[in-house]
């Protein structure tokens, strides 16, 4: 049997702001840290043992994963990192407030930047101080390829290529991998393994730093998929995201 | 041109107490942390960006690497680590305190021990609890390339492949890189770039947490080195180190 598990990164110091934050590379609150060192934990006392590691570009991502592994004394693993785990780039809201956003725009208008599956925020110019393009970690890309702003699909489109390509064939070789990554990039792989409908996927609200387990038999086929750690625990987080865009 | 930063862990909590650490996979002490934070933000001062990142199986030096790192913002950097780079095994005498040990088998056997190039500490039992060929982080290596004690010759012999094989091809693509290592690795690849005899290399003590800045021309010809921070500051870091095998 083969185990994927994914991991949300604890809260960052902007989810504490409740700004849109995407590819800005914010910190960890230490709320976060101690939250990826309470995952860490957990996933030890269930008895995993990852052979390898997958995460993001993003500061909140690796340190999420560091903290985990550092606790599992699995610091000495391989982890690779990849633009393509980057969260939901949100063009020219990057930085914005949520709540403001939602007071000058609405509601119903942040929840459809949020939520929509296919309507992408307003990009940012390709000269923006905030732009990918000018962002030296970027610069061996395609430069189509880097996004001024992504729609939920276009995230699952250039994510799902990395899960496909790169994380299930190095499951011929480890039987546990973690892939510590962002809320919308996650979203990408479970809606993928989990068939779930574009309109379904956008209320799917993955709580921070809690263990997504994700069994395969030895074809790579979904046999279940579970949360890790106290289930009321989890509702009170999920809901705690679900109302972020709300004034 | 190029750079190589070689940087030695930060305290330990085993340098604190005076103890063989070898493999022993100890954690930094909180003094660690800080002097891997310190490291990163004089690295970030002068202009440092590192491409890519090397670092061993162990704690210590990957927690430093991540501290780095992280203060230069380069979380997201590609970090390779290797047991090759791992510290000196120092057999039966890992675990033990050093003051003890030489007021046990004298100051003079200890400084054979930690000093002679060619002369190892008794080895470990292949099946002694602290041996390393029982340690699922070694299963993948050849039996007999799983070292049960070292001399600072076979640690050299060991590391240096490492740096021929995979450090320095990498230079063609990356123009910095840094090596967070362990002072009997890193004297391993000092003593080969500036050709320092079997005699002279026991007696190099690299500071913790130093950055030691190594620059070479288009051939990777090594034009200069030179430490990185407060020359004072160094020297007293040196000193301590050369002090830790004495009663």
């Amino acid at each position: 049997m083969k185990k994927v598990v994914l991991l949300r990164h604890g809260e960052s110091v902007w989810n504490n702001e409740n700004r849109f934050t995407g590819w800005t590379d914010v910190d960890l609150s230490p709320k976060g840290i101690e939250e990826a060192a309470l995952a860490g934990k957990i996933l030890g006392e269930h008895g995993f043992r990852f052979g390898k590691a997958y995460t993001s570009y993003l500061k909140r991502a690796v340190k999420t994963l560091n903290g985990v592994l550092d606790v599992m004394n699995l610091d000495w693993i391989p982890v690779e990192k990849s633009w393509r785990l980057n969260e939901k780039h949100y063009g020219m809201l990057q930085g914005l407030n949520k709540a403001e956003t939602a007071e000058k725009y609405g509601e119903a208008q942040v929840l459809v930047w949020r939520r929509s599956y296919d309507i992408a925020p307003a990009p940012l110019a390709a000269d923006d101080e905030r732009s990918p393009r000018i962002d030296l970690r970027y610069a061996e890309l395609d430069e189509k390829d880097i996004p001024l702003t992504e729609s939920l699909k276009e995230t699952v489109e250039r994510a799902l290529p990395y899960w496909e390509n790169v994380i299930v064939p190095s499951m011929s070789r480890y039987d546990e991998v973690i892939v510590a990554a962002h809320g919308n990039s996650l979203r990408a792989i479970i809606k993928f393994l989990k068939n779930i409908s574009d309109a379904e996927i956008v209320s799917l609200n993955l709580p921070t730093a809690v263990p997504y387990v994700f069994e395969f038999d030895d074809n790579m086929l979904l046999a279940k998929d579970y949360f890790l750690g106290d289930p009321a625990e989890i509702e009170k987080k999920m809901a705690a995201v679900a109302n972020q865009g709300k004034k």
